[in-house]
């Protein structure tokens, strides 16, 4: 299973518009097995969106899905930066799958 | 909801062995909605661990829990370290729950 636990930084006071906007259900999303979106309570601008695909080509095909497509529209301005982005290779665990 | 996001270091060459304790199962979890296990790529000693839980107190009862403190005991010998650990709060998403 691939991994992504990503820091978001948004634009200042935009971080509960583009939480929303991540966590909003964007219909069938074949190959997601978990998705997390967390604020940082320490940052105010700050986002944590954890991620499992089956494999990295599930991830990469939803980039294209519709649904994805206008969120990333739609969240794209309310983004000031990534503020790290790490790939993990995903064991097991409790709540993987959907 | 109650996040955690941390990344471990273990003795080196006993990451698949300490994952493996990570991830047993451990019967019943209460309050666990997510629980995560992931290796590192690009560091053959490193595990990440995202974890979700109903609220803190939940978190914290779980680590009294006899299963949870024989795998405390078990895998605290081959972890090098707490590389870094970081508590969110969580807004919600996909496979959250348990």
């Amino acid at each position: 299973m691939h991994g992504l636990i990503g820091r978001i930084r948004a634009v200042p006071g935009k971080r509960a518009e583009l939480a929303a906007i991540l966590i909003q259900d964007d219909g069938a999303m074949p190959g997601c097995l978990s998705y997390i979106v967390a604020e940082d309570p320490t940052d105010a601008d700050l986002l944590w969106v954890t991620e499992v695909w089956t494999d990295q080509a599930a991830h990469r095909a939803s980039l294209q899905l519709p649904a994805v497509q206008a969120a990333i529209a739609k969240g794209r301005p309310l983004i000031a930066g990534f503020d790290s982005q790490f790939a993990t290779k995903v064991l097991g665990g409790i709540g993987i799958g959907g």
